[in-house]
């Protein structure tokens, strides 16, 4: 018997991220799409996720929030999926997801919103200067097949996804190690489902009542 | 035989979230103090972590950079020390690691700049506003004892530390929730000794050559 598992998204957002990984998993789950403004600050999806955001998961009695961390638990709660290393390889791993879910995400909103530190302040910036956390980007997509060595993981559906918005959107500049990366990594059929399955909610979630 | 354990840290920095994880798992370890500016720019610490930044531990042929990665890597390198939940129930653990990394540091780093975004802006930043980053974790930390649940974890060693400094500093507002989670997550003895370890440090790099 295993634990019911639901998934909080919305089409138009980060919660593509977990509809990917969940895809990667291959575990059943029901999805719940959560309409911007209102019902995502009602109480009712404040008891999930208090912060009003999308995605979230609940697994059994368990939520877990934040994109970054829905990818590791599934990873980990799914271990017959493959996409985490064994407990002792774990540094590369860890580090570029956390490196994702930190000082790259942050330095390309800054940047986003014309928030750039300057150069006093990048001492205070946990990520210093978009220009550093690129070049070290591009070296780590380029060191190896996958983020964390040879192997897919969690961390490239995480990592990945940030880098392929990136492109599409143009909050990231494209450059052969991003676009070679993103290649390597969006051939997945997982992701391919998961798109798919996002573009027919999307479409759903726009069609007059 | 263990592989050789190597802290790049400066005692004035979160690399002391580094030496707190360590004394936590018991590991023996070599301190490589690195000063602020040119020698944490040179090629040699570069080669190390290319954002030139401390903490970066080197664990054999592994280095991990990015604190939130290091508790996460050494929890799971040493799981005789205990400090990681079992692999199927790391929901909350994950969660909490990643808020901190995440939200809670991105917009604590924005106010500090005087880089809140407006409410227009919002929805464009991961954390959405400060007060609703704040008021989530002030429910969080008061659900259990620790972050994760009634076990302390590695979530605790960094997410405890971005409040203590948070109190300790006034970049986060003081409430009894804060102030008690950080009472029962300081009393640990591996946060004394690193403490102290750091103080030390922090005196012989002070002194005139």
């Amino acid at each position: 018997m295993t634990d019911p598992l639901i998934l909080y998204t919305n089409p138009m957002s980060r919660g593509r991220i977990a509809r990917w990984m969940l895809e990667e998993v291959g575990a059943a789950y029901h999805t719940e799409v959560v309409a911007f403004g209102s019902p995502m600050k009602s109480p009712q999806y404040l008891a999930i996720n208090p912060m009003g955001k999308v995605p979230a998961i609940r697994h059994g009695e368990t939520v877990v929030t934040e994109c970054a961390a829905i990818c590791a638990y599934l990873a980990d709660a799914f271990p017959e999926a493959g996409l985490a290393p064994p407990l002792a390889e774990r540094g590369a791993y860890y580090r570029w997801l956390f490196f994702a879910a930190g000082p790259l995400e942050a330095a390309i909103t800054d940047r986003d919103l014309g928030m750039e530190p300057n150069i006093a302040q990048q001492g205070r910036v946990g990520y210093g200067s978009i220009e550093s956390v690129l070049e070290t980007l591009e070296v780590a997509v380029s060191a190896h097949e996958f983020i964390a060595g040879p192997h897919f993981s969690a961390a490239d559906v995480y990592l990945g996804s940030h880098i392929g918005w990136g492109l599409q959107f143009g909050s990231l500049e494209s450059c052969p190690a991003f676009a070679d990366y993103w290649a390597r990594v969006s051939e997945r059929e997982a992701y391919r489902r998961a798109s798919s399955l996002d573009a027919q909610a999307a479409r759903q979630n726009a069609s007059p009542l």
